[in-house]
């Protein structure tokens, strides 16, 4: 099945239109014309199907939905991430969109060298992860002001890990006990390429976060955060 | 530690050479000059810590060896892909090297849409790869005429295993059994974006891979590739 994406859905009348951006992959790239039919979502757990009425100006669609799975998604798998050179930043968020990762937060800490807002930029990444993996979910991104603000902000998750090359407890020691829990809310913390600042950890291990090394071996922060993607994917599958 | 790699290495002498891309990182990048010290590795398992001598007209250091890992490593780490994009697959080679993998099989299938051989640019992400990490060892990468060549190849190899969307074993009951195995050899087959002929499946399950399943939603094969070396780093450490 190819996915599209759009927001723009009319429930009274059981039609959506797709933006520019989308009109092109579903005219150009995929070839569909007037007539054809397509599935889509709206990123927030509802799956269409429908025929293409109209292509110009705009392009048109009439539906009917076809799947509908919780909104907002019954757990929460979050990725905090510290600012990182903005390509590897997109290639990050693509590849851990795929893996099922439905919150971003975008941290500034002590050593992070880099601040970027593209939340345009973003949200086409993500929409094109979603339709790639066909999700049903488009994650949630935030930007925190500060490291401890991003903390705050995940007070409330179940299962929290900050990746730390040095830290004495292997992540594969905790992933089995969280198989058992695979439907609560997880999210690991990746520092910035520059590393944390000592207090930083110890802020995090005071909001109740538990250091764990992926590797011996230094690992990219981009690396690390698919990764991590990985591991919480392994636990919900 | 900042780790440099070289494999012109005059062991009468102890003296080694830097070709212009690693001159240009350690004396342009990490701005060091005569007489400062300098961590390099010929990517063979052995670490040599020497004083630059002479930066013209080619970069020299006299060394000793400091650390020694056995060679060739003690197990491999393999991931066997078809061929994608080249944008995709350095990107794949960059991330996968840094979690540990240390032999690349490229092969051509049935629906495999590209073939590359830029071996003299992977042999460049490689070495920043493991140079970043700080590991000793410089992964090979073999291109295989064919995919029933890869699996001959690779036939002596104990953990066999095929990501497949529609495996029914999920790869998560099999990585636990692994890990008290950590020391032997593991190679994971990804498909190309065009997935797998039926046969091709077929030819693999004779060839004693097991299929498994990362997920149910689609992932890309840079994506996969990315969270097989995860999920072999995991067993590893």
């Amino acid at each position: 099945m190819e996915l599209f994406f759009t927001n723009a859905i009319n429930t009274n009348q059981s039609e959506a239109e797709f933006d520019s951006f989308e009109s092109q992959h579903i005219l150009k790239t995929m070839r569909k014309s007037e007539g054809n039919s397509v599935h889509f979502t709206d990123g927030k757990g509802k799956l269409f199907q429908g025929r293409i009425t109209e292509t110009k100006p705009i392009l048109r669609v009439h539906y009917k939905i076809v799947n509908q799975v919780p909104w907002p998604p019954p757990s929460h798998s979050i990725l905090g991430i510290g600012f990182i050179r903005p390509s590897r930043l997109d290639y990050m968020i693509e590849k851990t969109t795929e893996l099922g990762i439905n919150k971003f937060y975008f941290y500034a800490s002590r050593y992070t060298n880099y601040f970027t807002d593209n939340t345009s930029r973003w949200d086409k990444i993500t929409r094109q992860a979603i339709k790639q993996s066909n999700r049903l979910y488009l994650p949630e991104i935030t930007i925190s002001p500060d490291f401890s603000n991003f903390l705050e902000a995940v007070s409330g998750v179940k299962h929290k890990f900050l990746a730390d090359q040095t830290a004495s407890k292997p992540l594969a020691d905790v992933l089995n006990s969280l198989r058992k829990k695979s439907d609560e809310d997880i999210v690991f913390i990746i520092g910035p390429e520059g590393g944390f600042d000592e207090n930083e950890i110890k802020l995090a291990q005071y909001h109740n976060f538990l250091p764990v090394s992926f590797s011996e071996n230094r690992l990219r922060t981009e690396t690390a955060a698919i990764s991590a993607a990985s591991y919480i994917n392994l636990i919900r599958n």
